[in-house]
């Protein structure tokens, strides 16, 4: 694993629970975490389990006892890592997005492209993706049960960025994040949205804003939790970003990301409307999903709360008995279980490096719709193969 | 009242139980209720309680023992009607949306300040303001506790249309209904908006869309109960209409106006973000709101489901003792209360026509944008006076 | 009518609406309405809409011109007055509870009886039963929908005496009130249990408890709103009940009535479970109802929020469109459409004066459980048919 | 740790986790786990990361190198392991139920006492106490912000007992189980009960039940996912048990423990109501609380939805930023986490052997009511000593 903050943290729970957790196909191991600063990885390493530390991630990369390579680091390192990292061999599970610009993500889809023909296989971490209930909601829509889909709502909503005493950490300067609420929980909503329905996003028109637009400088600590010190820098990256999308099919889709609702903490919100039914998630209530069935008798229909708990739902039936409630981390549980299951079966994972790129393609044309006065702009796709 | 329709049942619940509900400084007697159609109109005003029906809507306007017309005929026909009332010194109470195009409303908004120099009240059907919860809700705006509103988030959502063979009734027909979901529950959550922030809708960028653009020519039957007839006609207003505005004082809002929110039945939303709080409503659970109070403890903050029905709450003190609820019919109860305390305390009552002008302004810029590729319109003002 | 307190209130803008809401097969007139204090009683009449007031209910129950005679005084004078109504061929409406002791109420049912015989209709005015939500949850139990009933589970809970300083009112003493949250909302739960499974209650075990023993005596004013006097006084009737019922069917039902659940407000809340499924209701949220089905595929059952707002439920047709909420004078409102329904069919409405003396008889049976140490009771029944 | 049933999973997962995600004082390594059958013991040690399995508990008791006993065996064998493990020295953790009688529970209770004079420590599971909502609910309470307890609701309802079909598996016969619903839901409750209130329940009323009195035999399989073999036997367990209880400081609690609540899966619910406030929980949403403040401004009072996901919540620092949400075995890893600190500290843990024994008595006295024709029943305590 190369990089240790708090998705270091995620990914290790994942890491360390699948094998003992699911029957996997294959053996995985928690071999060596990287770091730059040698103390401070090493510390990492005890304490999430890692069998080592390093400070070098080309010396990992060459070892030969490393089959795969997870990416976590910040976004501007991603290409550079993962080409390496497939050209060397490993197969790579990247933490989204999948990179800063659209350049370098298209270069980690072509490494990942002549990778796989070596049977390589690479993944981009859409964790969310793989909650239970976002499975099955993706099933059922697969299945029909909404029909023909009409209309889509997506928002993710926070609130970290209301008190303007927040700092100005690194994930607010442009030069470091590339973006602010638009990639960071934006990304999640659009790759939702493609996933769940099977469409990608052909055209934007969208704004973004930066509300608070000064702040304290970074003093001591790092990442969110650091202090103020005096002083107060410009924030270069959105706080909001309100986008209307077209899907292949013709649907709309309301898009929201938000740093600055106030009161919603982790508010990621769906709705997928369609001639036959509707269906809706909201990660806050993350163990259900709410279906609305349009043939069921007149009178009697009405969303239907599904605990998303059965034996029978996705990657349920390793964990609980119905009704004993899975929680954030189990969906990077659910992401180790299907990396490590493709490549013992030689097949790929999803959501490929494609993916990925198809995501920052739809940031890419948002961004671009609000620097043309929010008019309409078509997502650039220089293939036909879709995600 | 003219017009005896939908809106005509429920103005009448609210002409019948003001003065028996409401302590009323003046008596408000159901006179006469005028239609075209002689017996049907008849028929209503037995049902409905009105002393008399009639044909003509100008002979009853010329009347000396008319003092108030209630307007709740389709737009096309309130210029008109409420211009003549105005006139002839009549307060008028004129259904939303005031006009079904900017320039009658400005006529309409200059006849009514010219009414007003005479002490004639005119006022504007935006009911859903008199829900006790929207208008606690304004009140708490107004004392400061969401702090400066940075963000606001709207919705009306319904889903009659979602059928495809729901007949091409005159609501689908931009030369009788001026417009589709925009002008109709759009109309409504850009009133609220601007209601409870007490801000104007400077400009919006906005999408609207035809989902079903075909339907069964209506046969027997009419407004949106008909039957089918055989054949197909164009349906010309819009079924979705996605859009982002910018409040006076900065702040985003996202709109959304559909009937093809599948499973959805009347879901008009509102949730308002501030530096120091957030209130949100739902018509669906319309005797409560929520609101998150960020000057709280930390570690206590949440949102709190106010139940507004207690008799500190605006209109309950006359209604029902606290969890008592409330309904659709009781704004229209409160909309006549207000009107018959404004006419007898000589005081002008809100919506003003000048503030159903704004709405219909802002209407008008979104069908502008989203003819212009969704680029950002400027809603046009020709006063600087606030609704 | 006589009374005029806060149910006088609720009764009238039900005989006020009904006519000019539903299509009555018959005219019913608010004609007069009877008090002790003439210059109130006065008052009363002009503020809610009745033709005339009168002192002497004696007087206005001899009068040929009056057909009907609504009760809504306090319980101690229900017998009183519906019997004479009866014997003198009006037919009553008698508020719940039917009265203050079992012998009363039995009484009662026996004047009901003979006057049935000369086709006089009695009702008691258990309102709730015609929450369109509830009449449509116990439409769908009578079809079936949920099986075998299993288990009950009822509660009214409201926390209007958590304050010790509300003073002493009447409903706090035994000589008038008879009971405390037993008699006067434990009764409804107990009513509706049984209305909607069509079971009666046949024993019970049961605990009630005076949580607040003294309270300020009563100074000016009436009712529950009064203020307190200088001294305390006794509470002599129960602020909590909690006992088990058993169901003919043999379930096991939980009933909890209190006044001490702080925070709710009037969250009368049922849910009956069946071996096919499951309905609940929550009078807070009185537009809708959750269905359980079990019959439904596995791993998509769920509860479903039925809105119980569209044109095929219960008494909704003559309202409003779907999604348009209904609140709590509406039941009021279709009791009097029943009641003048029954009379001019010749039919005898729901529930009678039978069900009402049935629903004293489990009131009773919980204090003489109570009173033996909470040890199981059988309630009395002296008649073989069921309400 | 001695077992491995679906409990052991859940243990294991608390052993795995608790190192690497919290900073204990001291190191925690998974040993031995120990289990009748060798080769599907050796299988759970591979699967869920023990070191090394066995099949005599009495001779693992006896090793050197073992410091901590946590036993995860059917009840009736909790007490016989436990004494032989504090007696030899062990800190034991004992899944509840504590034991299957009163007289196990008090002889565990003094062992326990017994070994605390030599510094070994004892706990009981009920991991439910360290849900952070539930731990965050307890310390508000303790702090005062509801007041003095009046009321108190209490319910754990689920439903896989309503489908005839499910055989007799040993948890539905006395013999081996003890108890039914009562026993091992109730117990939950019981004790959430006197955990949160720091009151013990002191009387009881109740009534058990047992709905479905036979089921088909169990054939091949075993625990709860058997299949039913021909023929039926007898349930000598309850169902359903419901009851009331007074605590300590005179409150009134109703309780209500079944499997036959259709479509409730795993929905324990409590309610704690006192004169300055309230507070709720709702186990099938686990990150939140619900708090009524009775001491907020008049008109802004209502039930706020705390999500008990700060860093300032208890055991929420260890795990994810505010808003990722934590699931069921959360709870286990809390308590490895409590167990290994209090060992280190030198300190006793909660819940103590005597905090179990007091729910084993409640459970007794319940037990008691109900063949006494549900009298009420004093809870039987030998010692003053509060848990």
């Amino acid at each position: 694993m190369i990089g240790y903050g708090f998705m270091g943290a995620a990914h290790s729970v994942g890491w360390r629970q699948a094998p003992h957790v699911f029957a996997l196909p294959d053996q995985a191991e928690m071999a060596v975490v990287v770091g730059r600063n040698a103390d401070a990885v090493a510390q990492a390493a005890a304490q999430w389990g890692w069998q080592e530390s390093a400070t070098d991630w080309r010396e990992v990369i060459a070892r030969d006892d490393i089959d795969i390579v997870d990416i976590v680091t910040p976004g501007d390192s991603h290409a550079e890592i993962a080409i390496a990292a497939l050209e060397a061999g490993k197969h790579v599970l990247c933490e989204k997005p999948l990179a800063n610009t659209t350049a370098q993500a298209e270069a980690m889809r072509d490494a990942a492209a002549r990778a796989a023909e070596r049977g390589i296989r690479s993944m981009v971490g859409f964790t969310y993706r793989r909650v239970p209930a976002v499975t099955f909601l993706r099933d059922l829509i697969a299945e029909g049960v909404v029909g023909t889909v009409q209309q889509v709502r997506a928002a993710y909503r926070q609130d970290w960025l209301v008190d303007p005493g927040m700092p100005l950490a690194w994930r607010l300067q442009k030069e470091h994040a590339g973006s602010g609420a638009l990639g960071d929980i934006g990304a999640h909503i659009i790759d939702m949205t493609q996933f769940v329905t099977g469409q990608e996003v052909t055209a934007v028109s969208g704004t973004v804003e930066t509300i608070v637009k000064q702040r304290p400088l970074l003093g001591s600590g790092s990442g969110l939790s650091g202090t103020a010190a005096e002083g107060y820098g410009e924030v270069t990256v959105d706080d909001l970003a309100l986008f209307t999308g077209r899907l292949e099919g013709g649907a709309l889709v309301s898009f929201e990301a938000t740093r600055f609702a106030t009161g919603r903490k982790n508010a990621l919100t769906l709705e997928v409307s369609g001639d036959k039914g509707a269906l809706a998630f909201d990660l806050e209530d993350l163990n259900s999903l709410q279906f609305y069935d349009r043939t069921a008798p007149e009178g009697r229909q009405g969303f239907t709360k599904i605990l998303v708990t059965e034996a029978s739902h996705p990657y349920v039936a390793a964990w609980w008995p119905a009704g004993h409630m899975l929680g954030y981390e189990h969906g990077f549980v659910h992401q180790v279980v299907d990396l490590v299951t493709a490549i013992a079966e030689g097949t790929d994972p999803h959501p490929s490096f494609e993916e990925g790129l198809s995501v920052q393609r739809v940031l890419a044309a948002v961004e671009g719709s609000a620097a043309h006065d929010s008019a309409w702009v078509n997502v650039n796709t220089d293939v036909a193969v879709k995600g």
